[in-house]
Formats: structure tokens, C-alpha cells, sequence
């Protein structure tokens, strides 16, 4: 490991998928430099993530943000960058097992990240949510009816098992992180697709509170480095497709 | 680990993404018991698959399939189960670089493979393609001018930087059997759109060549256990989304 802090890459401006990330390292309360929110003027901006992507860095050009630095490395794809950083972090076990469990939620989380920006974005994402309406309105149906209370009631499961305050082992993991951000992001844009759920998910809704209260979670979310959820992000408020079940 | 053999467990009749770990079994010499192939009188079929998924077995249930049992574990999600797979049967580097490029790049696979599917499913996978036709013409415009070329540029380039034989290191690695599976299911599904791209793809077209003459590899295609393309997968034959560019 190099001495430098690490250098991570996202498009400035949003939460994305980035933000999970950042609240690994905020987390763990690691210094970072969150490289495209600096001035180009300090070598930071979107000409600073557009080189790396490029291929102007060391080792594999990313496909996309985000990415992280550390050292001579350079990791792209967020599970792939949250695996690598949370055993140096203290934020998943070291036994392969739970390893492999972090691993596997981690992606499953993902999936459901893809599927909530694909919500408003079903056609392309080169196109504007407002060129795509009309199948974003479709999508939308079966996104709030089908799809939030099976990866929910999935994790409510999970959580239950594990004996409802953790995802992984007896303690704070990145899985417990990203599912925070994710109920976080999914309570912004769908309230009452979540409302009608919450007495079926009271422990996701509980550790999403405990998260929230982990000193250095709660200091992050304080501050102007948590950008704000926005209409750019993957969790956006568009109350049109915050449907009511059809009967 | 164990000395039981590896219990797969994917939908039958299609190759979806468990193909990506049969391809790794099979190239690994590795014995496997596709559980779900099997009869359910002898402890096969869906049933065998779904009481897992319904938390019926060892460890965390798994949201979807595919999921493979080594033991006492059970491991879900495509790259996760490659990731497990890799190192026990020589189908990636030792070193923690090349471990992170191959999960990257698997990841980045995984992203394409989704796209390829809601491509024939852009509203729900609850629904028939022909239920969300109009809205699968519109998104395949965008896949096969957009998104087609945007991923097999990145991978040529990442091949290309790598001495344009493997993916990772310098041998065969889970990514080059995964990278083969998505040319040939592209081939398969879009071919015009990978005839209008071949010139620019050479050294992707000469790896899944050789992949596909691997010896284990070449056994396997040519047996009964590797499921042919058909209507069910994720590549499936539907010439009106293989469409022209509009000019």
C-alpha cells in the first residue's frame, strides 16, 4: 500500500454508485480525494477521470466510473473496489465465508441499483428520462410492484438470519453501507412504494437508522461532501413513477 | 473443501449466466452435477433448485439462481461463484492485481450481459417479450449502435494492451471463457450488428476462436451438456432486433 491517499473517481455532481464508495471510506474514516470534484486547476474535474478512463493510467483503463487509486493500482467496478477496500478497513470479516456472503449481497445490491435507474431510464441512458417517459411509466408498474418487495422481503430474510443487526458477521460491514444508501435512495424516490412495504421490512428499517447514527456515517452525512440526492443520480424524484398498484 | 464434487444449480434447458460457470467447470476438467438437469427422483430438477433459493440449505439463501454448493457453502451471483472457482483451478493469476483486473473486467461482462437481456426485456422480465415488443424495438436501436460497440471497444482494447491473447496474465483465465460466451451469444443474437463491427474487433474474434479449440472446452461444446441457444436465454434469435443504423 502507498502512503498517498486514495484517489477516487466519479462524476462530480451526483451520489451514483460512487457513493457507495465514499461511504466505505467515510466509513472508515480514511482520507480520500475525491478527484473530479477538485478544481481542474488542482489536477481534479472530469478531464482528470476522462485521462484514467482513457487509459492514461496505470493498469486496466476502467469502462466506467467509478474508480479508485491506491498506489500503482487502479480498481474499477464498485463491488470490485469495495471488496478490495474493506479488509483494509475493518469493514467486512476475514474468513472466506463471509467473504464470499459480502461478496454476493454486494452484488445482488447492485443489481437493484441497475434496475432503480433503469426505472427511468428503460430505452437508453444516451437519452433524456423525458424521451423515454412513456416506457419509464410502464417500467415503473412492475418496478413498485414486483421488484422492490422481492429484493427488500430478500433482505429482510437475509438480515433475519443473521440475527437482524448485521448482513455479514457481528458487525458494521460495507453491505450494511450500501444498504443503507439504498434504502436511503429508494425511500427518495418511491415513498409511497415504501410505505406501503414498511411493516414488512422493520429490520432493514432499523439498521438503516443504526447506520445512519455511526458517528462517522452521521459526521459525512452532515457535511458538504454528501451530495445531495438530485435529478442526475441513479435515486431521482420523479412522483410519476411512484405508482399505486393497480388493483 | 470438499470431496464431494461441485452441485450447480441453474435453471435447466437454458444456457443464461450459468453458463459462465459451466464454462469454467468444463474448461477446468472439474467434475460438477448440474442439480437441476437431473431427475427429481434422483434429488434433481427445479424443486432441488428452489428449495435452496427458499433458504433450505447451508448459509445464506441466494436472491437468484445461478448458485453452486462446495460444501458447506453456497455461493451465489455469476462472479462471485467464478471469483470462488478461479484460483482452486488454475483459471487466474495468484497475484492480487490480476485478481482485481479479472473481477473488473467480469463485472464489466456481467453489466453487458444484463443490457443483452433487457434488450428483449426493457418493462419486466415477468412479462413475455412479445408483451414488451414495441418497447425492445426502441431499446435495441440504441443497443446494437450504442452499447454493442461501447463494451467490445473497451474489451479489444483491454485485450490489446495485453498482448492481445488473454485477458488477464498470460493464459487462459475465467474472463477469456466468459468473454467467449458473450461473442457467441452476440454472434448469435445480432449478427448483422457483429458483421458491421468485425473489422474492428480482430483480436476478440481470434481469442474466441481459440477458446472454443481449448481442448476440455471444445469437448464440452460439442456434448450434450452445453444447452444450445434457444428462445429462453439471455441470446435469443430475434432477427427484428437485430437492426440496421439509422442513418
Amino acid at each position: 500500500m502507498s502512503d498517498e491517499p486514495y484517489r477516487l473517481y466519479y462524476w462530480p455532481g451526483l451520489q451514483g454508485r460512487g457513493e457507495l464508495v465514499r461511504l466505505a471510506l467515510e466509513a472508515a474514516s480514511t482520507p480520500y480525494v475525491d478527484v473530479a470534484r477538485l478544481p481542474e486547476s488542482e489536477g481534479g474535474g472530469v478531464a482528470a477521470l476522462m485521462k484514467l478512463m482513457r487509459g492514461g493510467g496505470p493498469g486496466l483503463e476502467p469502462f466506467a466510473p467509478p474508480f479508485l487509486q491506491s498506489g500503482e493500482l487502479v480498481i474499477a467496478q464498485t463491488a470490485n473496489i469495495l471488496q478490495y477496500l474493506a479488509p483494509r478497513h475493518g469493514l467486512v470479516p476475514d474468513d472466506e465465508a463471509s467473504r464470499l456472503r459480502a461478496n454476493q449481497l454486494q452484488l445482488t445490491i447492485a443489481d437493484l441499483i441497475a434496475e432503480a435507474h433503469d426505472v427511468h431510464h428503460p430505452i437508453a441512458s444516451s437519452l433524456y428520462y423525458e424521451d423515454q417517459k412513456p416506457e419509464a411509466l410502464r417500467r415503473s408498474q412492475y418496478f413498485v410492484t414486483e421488484r422492490i418487495p422481492k429484493y427488500l422481503g430478500h433482505l429482510e430474510r437475509v438480515l433475519e438470519r443473521n440475527g437482524g443487526r448485521h448482513f455479514v458477521g457481528s458487525a458494521l460491514s460495507y453491505v450494511d453501507l450500501s444498504a443503507f444508501q439504498i434504502l436511503a435512495g429508494l425511500d427518495h424516490s418511491f415513498p409511497k412504494a415504501m410505505q406501503r412495504i414498511a411493516a414488512s421490512i422493520p429490520l432493514l428499517a432499523a439498521m438503516r437508522d443504526r447506520v445512519a447514527g455511526v458517528p462517522s456515517v452521521a459526521a459525512y452525512l452532515a457535511s458538504e461532501r454528501r451530495v445531495p440526492f438530485n435529478q442526475k443520480g441513479i435515486f431521482r424524484s420523479y412522483p410519476e413513477l411512484d405508482v399505486e398498484p393497480t388493483p
